[in-house]
């Protein structure tokens, strides 16, 4: 493609730039405001530095030179390949900012949207192209955090998706996809999840705030790291993860009707599709082989924690 | 201390003798069965081999050496200063065991139980010494994941409560204190929270088993080996972790309520707890530092992933 078109210079914006800049495309970043504009160049090259251990090979003054900025939209996008329109989270804004992108670009450059809570059916419904408007949500923040929940509405082409995804895959991101539109996707669903929990033992006095964080950051955040929570406990038991969950899938049902739920979470149809993905991935007797794998890869994140230390604040002056 | 003894030759028990012999205590395991002895170096071997990079200075040799086997609880006993028993997770087993430890420890040696569901007043509250009896409950497991939730009774004693914490300390483990005994204690119920989600999403057909594990592993866990939930969502507001809250409480809220919730979670209280907290630990000025830190450390981590590659299966022979 000719080039990354970015809307907007914001943290999420920047970060993108330094993304598309980082894998060698060119970037050009529309900023309204010229502070904003003034500050990009080293904002980003801030963010860059501290990143430089995931692309040691690319000088940061290099990344610099293929971010250049623009105070028009149409300089931003004109001949672009694919626009991230990266503004702020309100709805009339992306509805405004998709019509004029709409008009303005390439007729098959793919627009996407980074909203974490919007679905694209909800502000670029009336487009003429809308067929080429898809949500492409980041983690906070993506030059760090490879993976990007891609939500195509109903009307988005299928074309769209896969450009997207090989996209983001070269860019050396991690796309996934949301099947359906839904407010606030799944990311933050599955953080919430795990907070709100939190939020109850605090709440409860059962725990300090600084021990629940450690059963996290000394305990599963560990094999996280590596691993996805039904990956890892399908390493947990001797025949897989449909084993584990008939063992102690009750303890999960439990925990749920304390909460409020109706019926059972672990469902036979749930172990079914669990157990046909992870066996489609990992036959039974390769197991031991990945808990290896698993092992030496935690040893050298303590290894690499020991070496990098703790924060122990801000050196005085 | 004179020496560590170990009940229970298993998974855990294994661990356990590997952390305290790698942390340079001599440690006697006790195991009933002669197939569990005569495989038992042999199997630690291979965890220490796996998990080298966190002590490359101690030798598994040496390790090895410091792990004596036998064959009567009396001999690993007699004379131990800490006990830690890792049998099967049968509360009658748990009973009897404690009945017989506390006859046959010394009197001031502490009796650990590695259970991951029974509170020690449902199996120790008869014995003599139940002042001196303590769950100390690992991650699984504990020789590569750091927590360890420790859970006294009504009955057990302060002392007892902080030479548990001081020896998990010395031992480069990471103790966490429940006030209350509950059923499950609460590493799993945060485990389980997250993974109750995870099921609801692919039950719903909104997305991918591996994809929804993505979400985790290419997302949060990135962060999460380094900072707990909390610490990370403190970083990601201008004014901490109360701003955040204030900004997007009401989101968890609105998932709990789905979940069946009757109240909202992110009450008053809670967010003044974690505001004391968090800023007890590190002043709102020395946020940004902290994020620097975060922001290295994830960047090390991708190019240790990177480094080290995925799972690519067994090699064929």
């Amino acid at each position: 493609m000719t080039h990354m078109a970015i809307i907007g210079g914001g943290i999420i914006g920047s970060s993108w730039a330094l993304v598309f800049a980082r894998a060698g495309l060119q970037v050009k970043v529309f900023a309204r405001h010229e502070t904003v504009r003034a500050s990009l160049h080293e904002r980003i090259g801030v963010m860059a530095e501290r990143a430089q251990a995931i692309r040691p090979d690319v000088p940061v003054a290099e990344i610099l030179k293929r971010i250049s900025l623009v105070d028009e939209i149409g300089a931003a996008v004109t001949g672009a390949g694919f626009v991230q329109e990266s503004l702020e989270e309100k709805i009339e804004v992306k509805r405004e900012v998709f019509a004029v992108l709409d008009r303005l670009t390439p007729e098959d450059a793919i627009i996407g949207s980074s909203t974490s809570s919007f679905g694209v059916s909800s502000f670029a419904d009336g487009v003429k192209g809308r067929h080429r408007c898809i949500v492409a949500h980041p983690a906070a923040v993506p030059h760090l955090i490879p993976v990007v929940e891609v939500v195509p509405a109903v009307f988005t082409a299928l074309e769209t998706v896969e450009t997207t995804f090989e996209l983001m895959k070269a860019m050396g991101q991690s796309p996934v996809l949301v099947r359906r539109e839904q407010p606030g996707f799944v990311m933050n669903r599955l953080q919430g999840a795990l907070l709100t929990e939190m939020f109850r033992v605090i709440e409860d006095g059962l725990m300090s705030p600084e021990d629940v964080d450690k059963l996290i950051s000394d305990g599963f955040g560990l094999r996280w790291a590596f691993l996805g929570p039904l990956e890892g406990i399908d390493l947990n038991a001797p025949g897989g993860i449909a084993d584990y969950l008939k063992r102690y899938g009750f303890m999960f049902d439990d925990l749920a009707r304390q909460r409020g739920a109706k019926g059972p979470v672990v469902t036979k149809s749930v172990i079914a599709t669990l157990n046909d993905a992870m066996r489609g991935e990992l036959p039974i007797e390769q197991l031991e082989d990945k808990r290896a794998w698993r092992d030496q890869r935690m040893a050298r994140l303590r290894a690499l924690r020991d070496e990098m230390g703790p924060f122990l604040g801000t050196e005085p002056v």
